[in-house]
């Protein structure tokens, strides 16, 4: 008899024969002698509406306090409604603010960051054969108000139930059926990965796959929770992501990622001196810009370039301060690009094995693309190259690392 | 400098450039030096949908605390939409939900009664200079779950937060300008009234004039809350609700009200013996069939007729239960008419001045309309007529009564 929290995302609740669906899973899974509590999102859609209606009130920048509070009512709509659904298949069932589970966070309105649960009423309840039925997203500060984690945040709500309640497993359904070498869209041999290390999760969401919020697969690392990425329509196994140890089989490669949402900017000239990075870059941070990759250039003549990416929407915000700090600091030319693409591969077994990035760099030579800019982690490989170039990249690394080099043993060193 | 609280309903908040309007009515309030508080509804609609959601998923009767969960979710939407709206006005304004606003309720899911109200929180924000606009509708049980009030409840969460503030005024703010001496789609000669006092309220709230929610009038009067009935699209005074001393200038007839929604159920040939009563109207109870008028006539050959009135819904399960029960305890024919609506008059002055009655009586015959039972109060006197002659009675009661009658002075005995 297994602990199991379900998470079920917005598309799986987006209407009522959905949650009806959703509560024939709860169902089955106490059928088959599991103990369940279930963390939901809002219904699809219904976030959307909400944020909308806070801008046309409150502006670009609403109150984040009140936002809080409107957005907040998506949460508590369905887990009453999935309740509902789940006592009327002949359960029991109970739903679960923030508030009411003792989901304290801190007081950052609108990316609030978990402190504590008060797991002690959700033990009761499935003690007394009750399915709790928990708001993800959603949590109180010290205070009494309300809170929310952010876009994405009820995959985090739900790893902290889980290991609040030390489950056996968290298992986060989706519209996909699980963590793929690649986007199945783009390359038709891509495969679903039955196991994936936390790292590689990390590493792949990152990246570009947008299967699991990239917060939670680190709250999952450190409270060691495995996960379990699944199809909330079909009822087959998906992939399972869990501690290092546990990936019994390491992949050189287990995927192949790409992020299209990226500008580059290049400042060139800039005087090789301390402190100069700390110039540029601060404006860009007090601005809210996330600064991605940063390659700098052995320096010439007392002179470097330095080159940056950011996300594609901050482009030309991004730009503009570079280009006031460029004149500050008297850098020479600065300039961008906004038709760019990342690539990039990531496997644990990269780690032992030599010579994956100058293979790589082959790969894409063949292939006629040129690599603007390249950054390595311990278990990943990164690349910039021209947009137009994506998908012949992506297929051609898929298929000289995922399809030609399956699994490979670990060596050992 | 007066304490205001003011009260939305659904209609003035049905989207949002009507809460953009609310939020202008609550700053001219502010600019006027008063200090206010809001409480508001979901918006219209919207709970409608929320209620169809439960019905949808939990059947005929869905489980009382996820309706309530779910159902609540419409006022704490609004509250953030109007603080958001308030604030862009530039005025600060905070939300409450019935939890933070320690609104504590008895446990009866969906028709919660109020216990007490935590008003420092309210206080605090009003002492900082904040409009709090505080969620209608819902409150908290002790053990912290989400309860509501039943439908209306919002004017009765109003009056509640009044009370605990001291507030000069709860402005209930309506689609209508205010009470009116009778239906003005019925009768054009309708007026406004100025003044009217809770016992008046309470007789034509309950006979059909839908401006006030009973419950709320009862808990005004004995709180002794002043109320403002008036039209949140008109800047003009509306209808006050006050103590008996305060309506200076008493009226015979402050109102003709009528209700459609009735219908009659005769027992002939009940026994005249002790008990009988209870026997007949105990199932009727049972079955939560509410009773509004009970004629029994005077005994005949040790035999008597008993009439009572039903809500038209309640019509056919009211008589078949009759139709049990007079079977059991040996009665004669069962029978009833769906067809009938009951006219009525109001007015504190009637205390003190005889003949209203045979008056009504008069002008009903005159008109040719037969009356089928009469029930009186200290300030009211109803009867029940063929539905088809309502507005004929209406219109001649009103004629005869508000409009010849005017204003006459108490008398003093």
């Amino acid at each position: 008899m297994s602990l199991v929290v379900q998470k079920y995302g917005g598309t799986s609740v987006a209407n009522v024969e959905r949650v009806r669906n959703v509560a024939k899973r709860v169902v089955t899974a106490l059928e088959a002698g599991d103990r369940v509590a279930v963390v939901v999102s809002a219904m699809a859609g219904e976030t959307n509406q909400l944020v909308a209606y806070a801008r046309e009130l409150g502006g670009e920048e609403p109150d984040p306090r009140e936002y809080d509070v409107l957005v907040s009512t998506g949460e508590q709509k369905t887990i009453a409604m999935l309740a509902l659904a789940i006592q009327s298949l002949g359960r029991k069932a109970r739903s679960f603010t923030g508030g009411q589970v003792g989901m304290r966070t801190d007081t950052t309105h609108t990316k609030a960051r978990i402190e504590s649960i008060d797991a002690r009423r959700l033990r009761e309840a499935i003690e007394a054969g009750i399915v709790p039925v928990i708001a993800g997203f959603q949590g109180i500060d010290e205070a009494g108000n309300i809170t929310t984690l952010g876009r994405g945040g009820s995959d985090t709500s739900a790893v902290a139930v889980a290991a609040a309640l030390g489950a056996d497993v968290c298992e986060i359904y989706t519209d996909v059926e699980g963590v793929f070498t690649t986007d199945p869209n783009l390359v038709p041999a891509a495969r679903k990965l039955d196991r994936i290390s936390y790292d590689e999760m990390i590493e792949m969401a990152s990246l570009g796959a947008k299967v699991l919020q990239i917060r939670a697969v680190r709250f999952a690392m450190r409270y060691r929770v495995p996960l379990h990425v699944r199809s909330s329509f079909e009822p087959v196994p998906g992939t399972w992501v869990v501690p290092e140890e546990e990936v019994m089989e390491e992949l050189v490669v287990s995927g192949v990622t790409y992020n299209r949402d990226e500008a580059k900017i290049r400042v060139r000239g800039v005087k090789d001196v301390p402190g100069v990075a700390a110039r540029l870059f601060a404006p860009l941070s007090e601005a809210n810009i996330v600064v991605d990759m940063i390659i700098q250039n052995l320096s010439r003549d007392g002179t470097t370039d330095m080159t940056f990416t950011v996300g594609r929407s901050d482009y030309s915000r991004a730009l503009r301060i570079a280009r006031e700090v460029g004149a500050k600091i008297g850098s020479g030319e600065v300039d961008g690009d906004a038709t760019i693409a990342k690539v990039s591969i990531v496997g644990l077994g990269m780690k032992d094995h030599a010579g994956v990035a100058s293979r790589m760099f082959q790969v894409l030579a063949e292939q006629g693309v040129n690599i603007q800019l390249i950054s390595t982690s311990e278990i990943k490989i990164s690349v910039v190259i021209d947009e137009q170039h994506v998908e012949r990249a992506v297929r051609a690394l898929h298929a000289a690392f995922v399809e030609a080099g399956a699994a490979q043993p670990r060596l050992e060193s």
